[in-house]
């Protein structure tokens, strides 16, 4: 998975029917310039840092037929996290 | 996903009989000089602001046997979408 | 799918029995220093543009049990394309 | 496969209920200043050297419904690997 | 598939229960800094030249219920191929 940081949200009116309704997130790779487009199901807000799955395991989440989505919010990280793992 | 700009568009005669009709575009992902080609469902064109998802729920998109395609168009992003995201 | 131009061709005597007869090319992703191997079923030459798919897709497209392919030709670019995509 | 070493570890008390419970570490992919999520089912602890399998792999190494996570560390890696893969 | 040359060797005594028994090589691809780790079913030595399938259709090549690896040697490439893909 990858940890980023929710940078800003997209909207899309022209889309394919098999979307889900839900929130696009804009978030940014942390530690690169990478940026990706991720459905968020937590309702992540702008500087949040998250955890993204990407690839058919994140279609393969939503119920029913898998939908083309093939990035998802699948946590939100505590704030405690990063510093407890340089404190070991 | 992925942020792209369409930059073009691409026409093959020779190809393998699974590909499906239609358009496959030329993009570029944003803030990178990545280009790749995308299936196009929606009819985008260009300069337009598109949402790609990759991988094998491109292919599970289609209906029936999923066609080799690992790039598709899942939508095209709203003009006001970036600017949104910064204000929050 | 990817861009990519024809480079050479490579050949195994010594695989695994899984792998399906055919041609092996080697390409060069356009616009990069990228070199992938490609399973061709179309008989591409050298300098030719292709289009290739990557991932399981690849090897769903073989008929009866997926074979360890992970990037195959789809297609070959018409010289027309990228001018008529600029012109637009 | 990626050879990675195990930099951190992070927590997550607001995620998917499908995100099984476990310990998910950071760790850099040696050689390059990338960085990965990746759930342990292995106890690995920090500065220890591991094998990261990505991708739907991942996911259907769990039992039951692959859960939405895509890289698993799969082994820790024996320190004498790397000087007896040079002094072949 | 990417083109690789093989490294070295790596041992793992803890591991998962499902990576199969069998040698798990480090290569680098061609061209690039690059290295990953490769189950090796056909016994390559250090400085072969080999073809890499990588994702999922690496443990689907696998007999019963996939393993969790993500990269395969499916062959090894003969000395005359490049130069002969050169010459053409």
């Amino acid at each position: 998975m990858l940890k980023a940081t929710v940078t800003g949200r997209i909207w899309s009116t022209k889309k394919l029917g098999e979307v889900p309704a839900g929130s696009i997130l804009e978030v940014q790779v942390d530690g690169t310039s990478t940026t990706m487009l991720v459905f968020d199901p937590l309702g992540c807000g702008d500087g949040e840092k998250v955890i993204v799955a990407t690839g058919s395991v994140a279609a393969s989440w939503f119920p029913g037929k898998s939908p083309p989505i093939d990035a998802l919010v699948i946590g939100s990280i505590d704030e405690a996290s990063v510093a407890a793992g340089k404190k070991k």
